[in-house]
């Protein structure tokens, strides 16, 4: 089986919108032994879809299409689908459910346009929409395109995901023959280079149908592990095999080989103990907070943060001295353990972080250029204090995202050793 | 003058990459009047490169390729347009310089894989590489392709970007007759299909040559005005009436018709006025904090924050009643007035947010289900005192994001009025 994706919307073409959707959908398909063969955005126009679908269909036995299914006149997929196959639509039942409750949370009252969200194409399984009003369908294309089929989604990527997983995947995963097992290997504190150099051993031994790719973000680099093959038991066990030697060799870097983030490591680490936390940001700007209240139930380790921007503020909220500020500047170590120290206290959690830097644009100087951090970790009753000063290269928001990084991973660390 | 972009990898089709050159060449060929039709991601296969690049040549005057033109197995583009077009490929002496600078630079020597870097398509212009060690070009395809062009370009971001700036954008410059002008229309507190409502009558009386997308967002939804023609005048004043129009039609929920966040607006009405700013939230968990101090210069502004995850820290930092809490419970608009007042005391702001509510995936109830969110804000010597409750759908990131939006959105009304 082998697919195309089809990305509707001017906004597209005109670069308005980067194509996630697409790359998201692919690594889905990936996952269930599902090659893309094409993927084309193209307009919202109904004669320029018609074309694009007609072609996709003629090449690959899946098409899935994003965008163009909302209340607006420039949503006209159903009207190209409809026009393509020769075929009307027809109001599903629980699509219209699903619509008059959203309606009517929102105060609305239905009207023909977005009743028009509830329509399917004739003879379609609807895809229901957990996170919006539009239906989603799954269609057979019939004899004149080989029974063909397409999947119709919104382009809103919370309301495609969602259909993806709960419905699309499922239906396709027992028509694809193919198994294929991914797993990630999340690093953190390493760059891509001296990891591959660690792991070269590995990485030149891999079993038939397994491939290692890097995957360089904002902090770091992840690792993906792919086997693909026929038999599940088979492709399980290569994957496995990587995965283990890989572990061998970097532990110290790996906090998870499953789709988990830093932040729910770490709260699952505090939780397990009984610990709590609390966060004293300058630079990071209430990131660090946000990153960790991002995690369901974090309300249970988490008990607040200080967003302490100006002086007066880490003075007055958090009592860090002025003569501490004065003698050593807002970013300063000093004032970072000071920082992590006044939240200790005010706070009553059993941990806290401190984070104060540049994140720039502005705001550097020779000593401490844009990007530089200093960042404190202090433990309720414990001497230990740990603070850390390091230089970051990025714009403002990369820098704030990077900080953040930093700080969670020096909790980690610190964690992971007590 | 109508192009179409190719993406060549295989990494964009198992969504290993996102396809971010596809918007940028996008928008910079919307910034000289070349509109785009369609935008295909390929395998770097040989014979389906040549399939897409002939395709794309029948329908565009100018096709536009980025990939495939490094020195690894993989890099086949050339060898794709040498047999589309059948011509062979000549050393150019610029790039084969530019070539050994760079090889020098890195203490390499020069090979037969490397050279071939240097090498262009027969009769082609090269596009100098100032990132990079990959020469691009701009070929003029003959009579059995009309005469189109194809534009060559590597796929890394930074040399692709700096070839458009300095030599493809000013060639084709001279070529298109075409101009356009694009206008964002940003719109805060209305959905969708209440907008097109209000704007119907806009909309069915548009200019010849005018577009008007509709671009969904998580927390509302943004309009896009597009204006094409050949008087730059008459494009300037078509485009321009309309978004006029639409200002006077929904002015209420319009926030600026450029390029600008909500933040940056709010910030900058706040400067602007010599007032500052605090928060104190609950369920936004510091990002109502961390989107503010993602402006540039926010210090001069935003004092500080105050992320009250728990109760006990609702009532010792804020000083929030705890009868008020026990009263009216933790995510009411009491408890929320409560903290936005404790805010404003204790950090000497002019104005204080404050937020508490139910992001979820737990924790609602009948009465307060997922999603409840009451907000609050109050000014330095002013009785007022603005509180509100609202009640969102979404998962836990979701809500949190629209909890951060309501509460920027208040605030932009509060200072808009005041």
């Amino acid at each position: 089986m082998r697919a195309e994706i089809v990305s509707v919307g001017d906004e597209l073409l005109k670069g308005e919108r980067v194509n996630t959707n697409a790359a998201f959908i692919s690594r889905a398909l990936a996952g269930i032994g599902v090659p893309v063969g094409r993927v084309v955005a193209c307009s919202d126009r109904e004669d320029e879809m018609v074309s694009v679908f007609a072609e996709s269909l003629q090449r690959a036995d899946l098409v899935l299409v994003t965008g163009g299914l909302g209340p607006t006149r420039d949503d006209r997929t159903k009207k190209a689908v409809e026009q393509l196959l020769g075929r009307g639509t027809e109001l599903n039942q629980e699509a219209y459910q699903n619509l008059a409750v959203r309606i009517k949370t929102y105060g609305l009252e239905m009207s023909p346009s977005l009743r028009e969200q509830a329509m399917v194409i004739e003879g379609s399984q609807v895809i229901p929409n957990t996170r919006g009003s539009a239906a989603g369908m799954i269609i057979s294309c019939g004899k004149q395109f080989q029974n063909h089929y397409m999947v119709l989604m919104p382009g809103v990527p919370s309301e495609m995901k969602a259909m993806m997983e709960f419905t699309v995947l499922p239906y396709f995963t027992g028509l694809s023959k193919t198994i294929i097992r991914h797993t990630p290997i999340k690093t953190l504190g390493i760059g891509e280079s001296r990891l591959a150099e660690m792991i070269v051993e590995v990485e030149d031994r891999l079993p038939a149908g397994t491939t290692l790719a890097y995957l360089p973000h904002a902090a770091g680099v992840n690792l993906m592990i792919s086997t693909i093959g026929r038999d599940r038991d088979e492709v399980d066990r290569d994957n496995r095999s990587v995965v283990e030697a890989i572990v061998l060799k970097a532990d110290k870097y790996i906090y998870a080989t499953s789709e988990v983030t830093l932040e729910e490591i770490i709260l699952g680490m505090l939780a397990s103990r009984g610990f709590t936390v609390a966060v004293a940001e300058s630079c990071t700007g209430g990131l660090v907070a946000s990153r960790l209240t991002d995690v369901p139930g974090s309300s249970s380790c988490f008990l607040q943060g200080f967003v302490v921007y100006s002086n007066q503020a880490k003075h007055r909220t958090l009592g860090v001295p002025e003569e501490t500020i004065n003698k050593f500047g807002a970013v300063s170590e000093e004032v970072a353990q000071a920082m992590a120290i006044g939240c200790l206290e005010k706070s009553g959690a059993d941990f806290a972080v401190a984070t104060t830097g540049i994140a720039g644009p502005s705001g550097g100087s020779p000593e401490k250029p844009v990007g530089t951090l200093c960042l404190a970790i202090a433990q309720k009753n414990s001497s230990d204090l740990i603070s850390r000063r390091l230089v970051l290269q990025g714009d403002r928001q990369q820098n704030k995202l990077r900080f953040s990084e930093a700080a969670l991973r020096e909790l980690w660390h610190f964690l992971r050793q007590g």
